[in-house]
């Protein structure tokens, strides 16, 4: 799918009292998160979007101009709009985007697939995906390094059925970015677990750490604008290098990464 | 210092663009957050607090509006204004506060301390505390039990010249209400990074499991209204017991504790 075709993927929902205008600014705003929309690249035109979802021009226009202001795209005159760059965004855009993370940190990201298959999904997989005809799930298991030393060891569970043609070749980008291009189906929310733990020998192995030293474990789910699960994930990252900071006011709590 | 004495021990400031009657509201947020206010205590009159400030009547009147607005307290009718039932609270209110959280959990705190003392501050505290005339801080070292099992091992460290009367008696309540009435100094902020660990010996003991389990540990910077560190803790979670559970959309994250 291009991507006004994964964009119009589902249609928006006219009954919502969430308006229009920022129903489709949430679905942009997740494609930039996936990294389907990377740095750089060409937004749809305002013309094709409202054809492609019978939108008049002023919904179309105040989606874009929200997304000009939260600094997430630019407008080149005469030319379009593309994707801004992404340092300081917020939320989704790091949280399910290694490479984007990697980039916020100054740190130059890559990934090792240590292996790629479908297998019968474990009980608690099978039950938290809501798994009904086909129990098959695709198996990621890969390992995240920053500047080339390892960082994450992750294994990621997505229903067969989703996207069929996965393939391990698509894993260099965002694997989120590949589901959307063969699904259309996006992260609107993600539900993370932060717990300690200590590594196996092979995990240890895996980070280049000695086994049995302390590791963060992070189960992630991810979960669509229809409430479903769609993939989930266990992040192991290692306790030296990946530290979460907390800031809490009587107003709320903020968050984000501390990697080093 | 009774509570009116704690509330009014420093000025507001009248040239911040902050209006009164929300530095005032803060003010009264962080009392019950440390539980110095803690559930069905009295507030000051608003007579009081507006002779007590200089303040007019209008200006004390929206602040309680705002508490009662946001659930912090309770008006009876011709009996005065009340702190209440804290569950729901968000922010800092259980972030400092081991009781409320236990309460939110529906689990029985109880606390041991196992050491109570005045030291000279290791180095790291003295740089974070910004200490200069005197590096004499108290060290706190306490197990914090849910339903007589324990949860947290913390150890905080204070300038003794902040609170230089403080007793080991008053840590049966909240650390921070003792500290609001010793000295009037409240937590505006508390900066936490959490990482992976593993127990040694003698926490494994304290934490009544095996020596080399996991755990998630906690650096907090208690931060007050002009921006200085005055508490240093440092807090040790069972990994089996205490988990950080993180929901991230794309206008940003929340975050609350899984206790179990």
């Amino acid at each position: 799918m291009n991507t006004l075709d994964v964009i119009a993927s589902q249609p928006l929902n006219t009954e919502s009292e969430h308006p229009l205008y920022r129903q489709l600014q949430e679905r942009i705003v997740q494609l930039i998160a996936t990294g389907f929309l990377s740095e750089g690249t060409a937004l749809p035109t305002e013309q094709s979007l409202c054809e492609s979802f019978g939108l008049s021009r002023a919904t179309v226009r105040k989606c874009f101009e929200g997304l000009v202001k939260s600094g997430r795209v630019i407008r080149k005159r005469g030319k379009g709009t593309f994707v801004s760059k992404g340092n300081d965004r917020p939320g989704l855009d790091t949280a399910l985007n290694f490479s984007a993370e990697m980039a916020g940190f100054g740190k130059t990201p890559s990934s090792h697939v240590v292996s790629f298959q479908q297998v019968e999904a474990p009980n608690w997989v099978s039950e938290l995906l809501e798994l009904q005809e086909s129990n098959a799930v695709w198996q990621i298991e890969r390992v995240r390094l920053a500047d080339e030393t390892p960082l994450l060891l992750t294994t990621a569970y997505i229903p067969v059925e989703l996207c069929p043609e996965l393939s391990e070749e698509e894993l260099e980008d965002s694997l989120y970015s590949a589901i959307a291009r063969h699904s259309g189906t996006l992260p609107e929310r993600a539900d993370e677990v932060y717990e300690a733990t200590t590594l196996n020998a092979v995990q240890a192995k895996q980070l280049r750490v000695p086994a049995g030293s302390p590791a963060l474990r992070i189960l992630r789910h991810s979960i669509d604008s229809q409430g479903r699960i769609f993939e989930l994930s266990v992040i192991i990252a290692r306790a030296d290098r990946y530290k979460l900071a907390v800031t809490t006011t009587s107003r709320g709590a903020r968050l984000r990464k501390n990697i080093t």
